[in-house]
């Protein structure tokens, strides 16, 4: 068995679920889609591909008292807490020296927390094929996600069909594209040549840990005094230093984008979504009567393609069509479907009114 | 000082402001306009009229408990407990044996509970005229309202222009119009010659038990036999053996349509309105930004020109126009205002469903 160290990073605090999600309750440990969260959904997902004792969670002292009692097959010492929210580059580089520390040859997948993934087998045959070309290639592996729409709402990549004697479904990354707009999205969904970028890795520790010395070496300088301290008595005090003085930047736009490395591409086939909205959650649940999908005790009358959240009241409607509504203990949201991307409007307003009882 | 008896009805449990109003709490209770109840505002609008002793509540059991707290300066002589509902001619017939019996010359003021009149004032001297009328020529009153919209909720009184010498504002009744389709509605507005029936009335108690002699003689009958037992040990049995045998039935229906004796309609122009629906509160509520009426704490964006009542938790409404939403502890109402009056449908479905703790 390869030395594969799986990473599921789970420090995010997302407002697009807003009023479910909340700072204390955030996406990833919500039963959205059935009994699980999705990151057991995600923990489950990795079974098998390494030893329990190899899994980092890498997320937050904040959400840790959330997320443990979540987890109760892991242990302490599978989590890393981040001082302070960095986003995906600092967050990478952390796991990275502590892997690097234990394994000079371990190998990182990097999951986030809050995707689904509905054919398991197929997700880790993939990884497989990924860790395969990481031990013979030492490049940097990113999963792809053939598109079926012309999604606005994540990133893209170019690929070059392979040429090169490389496992089925691995490809050579050409470009990243940000997030397109419609017109080019449905440019790239006709090309054929753009999949989804979909924010899962695979790469060697080291091999990322170099790309970070070239191309963010502020941050690499600050990583390697952190891996010094690891398994020292001064470990807590150095990390909260030098962790919080990182500047917050993505493993995409610091590294992944400018990388002059190869970097190839898993084309992945295994029924992916990254639930990026209560819009795309109505688009992948079952849909009841007149295609209204509704949690807990609802009655809908004229109404057609709802997306009702009432786990704890009633909410009935009367001819309410595409609507997105969301009965949370003590915040309700009411929205067309098509503006669920402007929940977040709703929270900086609160955020700004200091209203923290609904954040 | 006339022998005026102003008799509230107060034992309606309409459905058209569920989810606020509920069986245990109707509409007549709920402070939906201001600090006091509809009911508080009806008895308020009464002072100086008549000596309260002489004022009575006509309800039942069940909403005896809701109501009494809320008029903390009647006493029990001043309530009527109907055993079970019957509509209004048994009501007000029961309102008037008990009157008759104590003043053979009462005069009642009858006035539904959870109506609002803006300018109390000019409804006082409204009533005045009334019963300077009643005083003098013994007939039934109605109070009219002149319409300001071709409505189709209410039935219309068509009256002939006084050439008697009867006080300012005071006519015949000509015919009483059911509830018009929109197209007759608009007539009626335009002909000048139709009121608002508003279900207020006055007149002797004698005169209106002498109508229901001759047009229901059976609730007459029954009626006289209460009467008789009215300050006698066994009135409770008497009353609940007869009142649940009277046929519900309106007092429009039973007598003022097919009455043969004169009818005079009072031209009211007190700011009247009956708060037939959640709609019409908006309509008469003042507006906030945006055309919004906000109760409790709301966010809205983008919003236009709906009804939120939220008074227990945040509402947040994203890209809304013209809906109606009521957020209570057990159950959310969200329908375009367009179809406040359908808010029954789903009163009737909880019922057949037997969700109780909805109703």
């Amino acid at each position: 068995m390869p030395p594969l160290y799986p990473v599921i990073m789970a420090g995010g605090s997302g407002t697009r679920f807003w009023p479910l999600s909340r700072q204390r309750t955030p996406k990833q440990v919500l039963a959205i889609l059935g009994p699980s969260s999705l990151l057991q959904d995600t923990v489950d997902r990795i079974r098998g591909l390494a030893p329990t004792e190899q899994v980092r969670i890498a997320t937050n002292a904040r959400q840790f008292k959330v997320i443990a009692p979540q987890l109760p097959e892991l242990s302490p010492a599978n989590f890393l807490l981040e001082p302070s929210p960095r986003n995906t580059a600092p967050c990478i580089g952390l796991a990275a020296v502590h892997i690097r520390k234990r394994d000079p040859d371990g190998i990182m997948l990097v999951l986030p927390s809050d995707h689904i993934v509905r054919d398991v087998k197929a997700f880790q045959e993939a990884v497989r094929r990924g860790v395969e070309v990481v031990e013979r290639h030492d490049p940097l592996v990113t999963f792809g996600i053939r598109p079926d729409r012309p999604e606005t709402g994540y990133g893209y990549i170019q690929y070059v069909p392979s040429q090169e004697e490389l496992p089925a479904g691995v490809h050579r990354v050409k470009a990243f594209a940000e997030k397109p707009n419609l017109q080019t999205a449905q440019m790239f969904l006709q090309s054929g040549d753009f999949y989804w970028n979909s924010g899962m890795f695979i790469w060697r520790a080291s091999r990322i840990l170099q790309e970070m010395e070239e191309h963010l070496p502020e941050h690499y300088h600050q990583l390697v005094e952190i891996e010094r301290a690891i398994g020292k008595p001064n470990y807590q005090r150095i990390l909260n230093n030098r962790y919080r003085r990182l500047r917050a930047i993505s493993i995409d736009y610091g590294v992944m984008e400018v990388s002059r490395t190869p970097i190839f591409m898993l084309a992945g086939e295994f029924g992916w979504n990254d639930v990026g909205s209560w819009d795309e959650l109505y688009r992948i649940a079952s849909k009841g009567k007149d295609g209204n999908v509704a949690v807990g005790d609802t009655v809908a009358l004229d109404s057609h393609n709802n997306y009702i959240y009432s786990p704890s009241r009633l909410t009935a409607v009367i001819g309410m069509d595409d609507v997105l509504i969301v009965n949370t203990p003590n915040a309700t949201l009411i929205c067309p479907r098509s503006r669920a991307q402007d929940v977040k409007a709703v929270v900086d307003k609160l955020r700004q009114e200091r209203k923290d009882k609904y954040l």
